[in-house]
């Protein structure tokens, strides 16, 4: 494979050499049934509940509090459908207009079946105030929805504030958090924050795709989305996918330290952010405080598939908006204010470890060359 | 790893190097997120059609009639639970008695949400009769769903005429084929079977644990189990997991032509009950006209964990009941009408390719010496 340029990493990180060294251990030794009742299940539940333990200790949770489920998105599908397995439907559900589409999409069905679905506005950084969430916060709320990180923008939303908000005012609505973006850069440490759910997913931080977690607080009432053998604790049926828990178990602990890690990525987004600033037809749309993994621009008069492809012929990979949006015209900076023209020529630069200050100078380069390559679009 | 007899098959299949190699190359090469728009997305996503091609292939389907699902367990509970998200709630649900937890328990859901479930009894051969299914089937019938095999006992389901009696009499109502356990072992070829929908999964058949499909018929209106990104055509939001696609791709690949391989197993099958009916304690409670690779078993006299923790020591690997019970008291045998005597005794053996004669013999060594060892228990 040439050397490639990979500034895409919100959307998926390339797996780790100990995630895909997990997951092979996992594949010829530990290929038993955790269920079984025999040694080679043994094995294999002892592999499962391992892992368990590593991710409970990052959160600063207990290991039964932590259900392995196929991603981010089935993850957050859970924490919002679970209201409806509750007895009663109905109620105001709160999540803000900036979530990912697993979230708003699976609200969307809330709505359907009968609950208030209430999109609280972001400001112009993308991020919500606490204000804005109070005012919303009525009597009839069941659940509020916020993730920690914005996909698009890297806006960092105070969804400990917002939780201990809630718990403070309603404290029988369920709190959720959609930490995918947020699982591993920043420290989430969950005894110090009411959180009761929160989603994360492992091939953001170089694991595999198709596993990740719900952090399930001790005490809440979860109704499993997935029924029938009642792995999980009965929360998550299905036999658990031993190789892809221990692939996302080698990724965690492949994790440098948080702190040092998010030194190392502010001084590259920084440096980013400076470099692009210079440049004339650039716009940043990433607030000034967002978490230095995500950077938004706009380059004026571009569209951004146009960009991505002149990028990609250099061999620098970034995206036009999240990948799950697949080329719709980003929801997340059209609630942030930003004009059509603006929308429609955003880039999202991902970062992760790994990224170097010479990928952002051949970036830039490579953006220069564009805006005197390519003939403006009418936007 | 020392040489072990594993004829616990049904439970998890070991992974055959084709599927392990298949995951490696996409965890190095193919690791794009298929959504993303560059080159590394397109990458990825062409992995995962060609293995969708390959599926329908096999199944004598449409590439886009391929689902991929995180495995058997979330297939069943999508193909069942879309009817929540109908228009018209309520109505008759039809499944058979002996179904997997996955399918059981998620009907009981249904019935809570006002659907009225009807199991359908087996016969002392763990079958269903066509007449019984006919007799039960009404106008408000929405849904029926049947295994192609039972797990426990390896019992052949008639679904194929099932499938062609409902579409005759309630074309309305949808058909759905768990066939977890029948999938990479008999042909399904779903062109001349009228089945809707059908659960498949990775596991079974030498591949990795996490995966599986849902094969959605052409113009069956299925909804969303999980919702957000819309990939898979908007049937089952998530990033697909790359890595476990082509796992199972490979051991679809890997599968040795299914007559030939059936033939083999049937040798093996026979010869394994030819010999275990010497013995005098062994009755044997799988039908004559089992799939012949699983074969159910009762030891007179003796506890199934109790015989199943021996025939370990011995580094011989069955299971009492299903993996997904878990040491419950199996609903299919009773469903079969078996003693409770008959039940508590019962071992499931399950084999694959790869089990020879030579380890059937030193199975039944084994249970010899097993049941002049240990005490008899009074169940």
């Amino acid at each position: 494979m040439k050397h490639i340029i990979y500034l895409d990493n919100s959307s998926t990180t390339k797996p780790c050499p100990e995630a895909i060294e997990e997951m092979n251990g996992a594949l010829q030794t530990a290929w038993g049934n955790p269920s079984s009742l025999h040694s080679l299940g043994f094995e294999a539940e002892r592999s499962v509940e391992e892992a368990r333990e590593g991710f409970a200790r990052f959160l600063g949770a207990r290991a039964d509090e932590i259900v392995f489920t196929s991603g981010g998105t089935e993850s957050n599908n859970t924490a919002l459908l679970t209201l409806l397995s509750s007895k009663k439907r109905g109620g105001r559900v709160l999540i803000t207009a900036v979530e990912h589409p697993s979230v708003l999409e699976t609200a969307a069905r809330l709505e359907v079946e009968g609950f208030e679905v209430v999109l609280l506005p972001v400001g112009k950084n993308g991020s919500v105030l606490l204000d804005t969430l109070e005012n919303a916060l009525t009597d009839n709320t069941v659940l509020v929805s916020m993730m920690a990180v914005n996909n698009e923008t890297g806006a960092v939303i105070p969804f400990k504030e917002a939780a201990a908000l809630v718990k403070r005012k309603q404290p029988r609505a369920l709190f959720h958090c959609d930490a995918v973006q947020a699982f591993g850069k920043i420290p989430l440490s969950l005894k110090q924050c009411p959180v009761d759910l929160l989603s994360a997913s492992a091939h953001k931080i170089h694991g595999p795709k198709g596993i990740g977690l719900l952090y399930v607080r001790k005490g809440t009432t979860l109704h499993p989305l997935l029924t029938g053998g009642g792995q999980e604790r009965g929360l998550r049926s299905g036999t658990e996918s031993v190789p892809l828990i221990r692939g996302f178990y080698g990724a965690l602990q492949a994790l440098p330290p948080l702190e040092r890690q998010l030194d190392c990525q502010r001084e590259l987004w920084s440096f980013a952010r400076e470099q692009l600033s210079k440049m004339e037809s650039v716009v940043i749309n990433s607030p000034d405080d967002a978490l230095p993994y995500i950077l938004n621009i706009s380059v004026k008069g571009y569209r951004s598939e146009t960009l991505l492809h002149f990028l990609e012929s250099r061999g620098i990979y970034v995206s036009s908006g999240s990948a799950c949006a697949k080329g719709a015209g980003s929801h997340v900076l059209s609630a942030m204010g930003l004009k059509r023209e603006l929308i429609d020529s955003a880039l999202r630069l991902s970062f992760s470890r790994g990224n170097t200050k010479e990928e952002i100078r051949c970036l830039c380069e490579a953006l220069s060359a564009a805006v005197t390559t390519i003939r403006k679009a009418k936007i």
